[in-house]
């Protein structure tokens, strides 16, 4: 038996516009090896709004078809277009992670039938997913779909910076900005697990939030003697590593100087090379798309780069990503809960002043999707 | 008996003043293990440029002293002495590299007595110079000290970046700007070795020179269509590390987005993080000290970071950084000779003329301090 679901997608055309509709598609049941969940709850993350607006002008967001099938349409500048020639024309599903109910398995999977799995895969902006057991988390009985949504992007990031720190031999961090869901995650672990945390948030609220949940060293940077403060608290923890999912502009140069000068302290002759303190900058995100910029005053022992889950999750020890999704799993409604600002339906997220409000981007507001 | 040397010092007083000056020191007989080696030729390396003027506006160079005692000074502004506040007010030697002939020896290295030799380890630019042999290399008999004077810093870089290239996992190189002494070196090891190398320079006279050595890829980086050759080469080559000396503006950047692009022709499907190639460029120099302007189309996997010979030579397998040292003795006439545009005195170093000329660090132009 076939089974039919809306599902979300995201087209950029060759003559520049962005078209996200819902596509009504066909479902096989599953085979052997399988599992038909239907959707309930899938959170925007900002990883999924790149693929879901490409590098469309916000400010020719319209509603387009009708009532039944709606259709979201924006321009891309043409000078944009050739960054995403390999998607033009191809009509994309979005979402990376999700939760729902198992309502149909393959014969060797039917003891899963009715249990609610926490997913990662993408396609998740639909009303079913068929998708194999090894990309879920079944959730223990009584779990909400809403607390399983995001059970993968965010905490395996948080986790993956951690032992990111291990691997290579750093023993604290730097994150900015530091008040996003994930943020708030990573406060969580380094607290439990002892490890030192230099968060740079954007406002007072936020560092007030930070505080509240048992951060030690939250600076606020807009403050005017922010940079000496950063200073200090890399002093004090000792933080080589930082993860940066602004991007764009001075941070990621800001936090190496910071490093730098603490570094230098302790250097007994002076070395026209700098510190041989390596200090390690992962540029996790891009909230800010614009240039890097990088004020080199901090000698020749660095490295900037990027940083991506897949990728090292690849690197880690299959070991520890074990543990880390133990953890996760363990963990799902303290360390790793996440907090939504909004809940909207598919045909809503189509609507172009509630797609402004969630493509924003603003750290510490989050939209779910509930298909 | 202890030897009387002049010495060339520089030093940046906490008012902000740079002095450069000749002193007078005493050096003492070698003892064992040690040996005394008058300089005859050492280089002035970009490497030697920021220990010798450090921050100082090169507009403020002024002869001061006298004819007996030169001092050469110029004015360092005050918002770049927190940048040197490890060395103000020291009186600090000059000069990575040299070579000279033993005069004398410990007990038990009498036998090098005589001998010409390549140094490595700072404060060459003087008349005497106590040393180790683990940082000389003996030159064979009839070697002029012309010939020996560069036998470390160039030759082992170049050797160094196709060792890192090999340890890394990369096949193929980027190099700007190529045309340096260096550069040339880097092209008669890769030609020798079979190793692809794009060279990036900046005028036709020095692609010229590039293609007398035998160089296959040259871009000239002031031609307008300089990005679309840049993305062939970097095709034919499969190069995916670079090594980069200018470090300011947008080079690392444009070099970086012509790899993704290579990249990206074979992805059979669209991935907004960009390809899964790891992309590497090192900067090693900082002839532009101007920001870093990364314009990030290069997806999330990709690494920037600082490269300094001594790092790279610590990483290294023991055993590799031997053959390295080998072949410098053996293709010293070959493979790693110098090229110099002129030759100059301890005291015509401190003229503020020829200060002017030798500080442009313009490519392929390199002075010879002969004490």
């Amino acid at each position: 038996m076939a089974h039919s679901s809306l599902e979300l997608r995201s087209t950029v055309t060759a003559d520049g516009t962005l078209r996200i509709n819902l596509e009504r598609v066909t479902v096989p049941d599953p085979g052997p090896g399988e599992l038909l969940v239907r959707v309930e709850a899938a959170p925007i993350n900002p990883s999924d709004l790149g693929l879901l607006f490409g590098p469309a002008d916000m400010a020719t967001l319209k509603a387009e078809g009708t009532k039944e099938a709606p259709v979201l349409t924006a321009q891309v500048p043409q000078q944009l277009l050739p960054a995403v020639r390999a998607r033009l024309d191809q009509s994309m599903p979005v979402g990376n992670e999700g939760a729902g109910t198992v309502i149909a398995a393959g014969p060797d999977l039917q003891d899963l039938v009715g249990r609610r799995v926490a997913m990662i895969g993408g396609a998740m902006y639909a009303e079913l997913r068929l998708i194999r057991p090894e990309a879920c988390i079944v959730l223990p009985e009584g779990a909400g779909a809403a607390e399983g949504a995001a059970l993968f992007v965010n905490p395996l990031t948080a986790l993956g910076f951690v032992e990111t720190m291990r691997a290579e031999g750093h023993k604290a961090i730097v994150h900015v900005p530091a008040a996003s869901n994930l943020g708030q995650m990573l406060v969580r672990i380094c607290k439990a697990d002892g490890i030192g945390l230099v968060n740079i948030v954007r406002s007072p609220a936020q560092a007030k939030l930070l505080r509240g949940l048992g951060a030690t060293h939250v600076l606020d940077s807009s403050e005017p003697d922010f940079c000496g403060k950063l200073e200090e608290a890399i002093a004090a923890t000792g933080a080589t590593l930082a993860f940066d999912a602004i991007g764009g502009g001075e941070m990621t140069s800001i936090i190496l100087n910071a490093m730098e000068a603490v570094a230098a302290r302790s250097l007994d002759s002076y070395n026209r090379y700098g510190s041989s303190t390596m200090k390690q900058v992962y540029i996790y995100g891009a909230l800010d798309t614009g240039p890097t910029i990088l004020k080199r005053g901090f000698g020749f022992t660095w490295e900037v780069g990027g940083w991506l889950l897949f990728n090292a999750l690849g690197r880690l020890d299959p070991a520890v990503v074990q543990r880390m999704r133990e953890r996760v799993a363990t963990e799902m409604t303290t360390t790793f809960a996440s907090h939504y600002t909004a809940t909207i339906s598919l045909a809503e997220a189509l609507k172009p002043e509630v797609a402004m409000a969630y493509q924003k981007k603003a750290t510490g507001e989050k939209y779910l999707l509930v298909p």
